[in-house]
């Protein structure tokens, strides 16, 4: 995709070639075992913002990145996204029943469908990550190691044990950053780290200045959440109270207020923004992308 | 190892050291988050006959094996098998409250624990493969790709699928072997093929032998995993009957009687013998565990 083009249409863009990268990567429909594989695309296909893919290929805009290598990572990316949400909708989770407007995994089929589905999709984004492609393998071993160690016990998944170990229980902001920085924070670095190491002759100090810019955003990105969640709360009033109030969930809302929380995402957003200030042009879809994130309203 | 030790020797030593390795690999006890962490360390120790960890290393003595590598490699399959056993007990799975002789991890915890456990034990495993070591890059990439595969939707949690949608379903011969061989085959396979990939010249003629071996072995793990459970019924006839039956799940003893099964468990182990002719005493103990595999009571 050239630069300087339009940023909802690069959005599109990316929303189309990730659903076609991942109806290419995922097993067809149809092949055996066809209950697990129809389930598995049920959950992966026409789902969300697909952020993660956007931040991949934003960040693979600063090099010459090897394409396919690219593919694989956002396809990766994506699918350890998707296991987490189906994995998080199962009842001895958040029992949620929807997911992206559509019946939530475990209600359009079982729970130990669901539970297989995410436990296949996260088989496959490693899968996907080794496969030959002309970066150095030592290159691909990094970027495994990376989204596995963002995924796992000190990630998301470590993220996800202290959300659940700390529903009403009192937080203070720094403890619910680092709930944040796990859950869904890792998961955006990883995604913007993968990116860049998809350029072969990127350099550590662009890695370096990538990863500030990703986790600053992405606790701009929770913020953010907690902001919305509080403000549609507000909007069905009389209605079914939202999620976090119903759940005691600890937020940024109900830690600073509303006014102050909103401010503290515009300031973070303005740092990850700063972290960019090396790169050129090259860097303006990853700029484009925290604005995006914090003027979102949903 | 040295060769030609007494066997029953040389699998408690293999005992010992997967014991040691996990907890040297595993993050520490105490370390945050630690719910997880405490419940990830509780599902992974003191269990089990570590056949794989022993399959691993059996085949890593063809050939002057990356001891690091090698250790890497079985604390991650490990990690996979454990994730898989995790996730089976669950109540929407087999709900065994019972593993090892200990409450399985949902119990001892919670349901939702015991998922994050699962989660973040694959993860690891993916982390562990990816670690730097004197193999080279594009082999270690070939060993994740190997494990990938083997727990993924064409490999055990596709099995797992096939399982849940098979009970009470009459399956013939070739259907109940293809089950099994996603199941519990894809993962005894790239525990073979692992170990020996640990080997950096190994030739592709050996791997092919080892991969025969290692299929044969892994049918012949279930035919006498059935033939036990169908022992086990009888000798509580008149008490709880066995699981198996309870279910309604086919079984090789259902489908060709006692005697038959346990023939055929004995040529699958021959044929398994036989594709190790081209090795020499180096391949002893993979010649040691085949017998073992059949000869076992528990």
């Amino acid at each position: 995709m050239k630069q300087g083009s339009n940023f909802a249409d690069w959005q599109k863009h990316v929303q189309t070639h990730t659903e076609e990268t991942l109806t290419r990567l995922l097993p067809p429909a149809g092949q055996l075992p066809a209950p697990l594989i129809e389930a598995m695309r049920y959950a992966a296909m026409d789902g969300g913002k697909r952020l993660r893919p956007m931040l991949v290929l934003a960040a693979a805009e600063l090099g010459n990145a090897v394409t396919e290598a690219a593919d694989y990572a956002l396809a990766a990316i994506e699918c350890i996204h998707i296991y987490s949400l189906v994995h998080d909708d199962m009842p001895e989770m958040d029992n949620d029943s929807l997911r992206h407007g559509k019946p939530a995994c475990h209600i359009q089929y079982t729970p130990a469908t669901a539970l297989l589905v995410g436990d296949a999709l996260q088989s496959m984004a490693f899968s996907l990550l080794s496969r030959p492609t002309s970066l150095d393998a030592a290159r691909q071993l990094q970027m495994i190691q990376t989204l596995a160690q963002a995924a796992g016990c000190h990630g998301m998944a470590g993220g996800q044990a202290i959300d659940l170990a700390c529903v009403g229980v009192g937080l203070n902001q720094g403890e619910l950053e680092h709930m944040h920085q796990l859950k869904t924070g890792a998961l955006i670095r990883a995604a913007v780290t993968l990116g860049g190491l998809c350029c072969q002759d990127i350099s550590q100090q662009a890695l370096t200045a990538l990863d500030h810019y990703a986790a600053h955003l992405g606790l701009a990105f929770q913020v953010i959440d907690d902001v919305l969640d509080y403000e549609q709360d507000s909007s069905t009033l009389g209605k079914t109270a939202g999620k976090d109030a119903q759940t005691n969930k600890p937020t940024y809302v109900r830690l600073m207020g509303l006014t102050t929380a909103r401010q503290y995402a515009e300031n973070l957003v303005q740092q990850a923004i700063d972290a960019l200030s090396s790169f050129d042009q090259r860097a303006s879809h990853l700029r484009a992308l925290a604005q995006f994130v914090v003027a979102r309203n949903h």
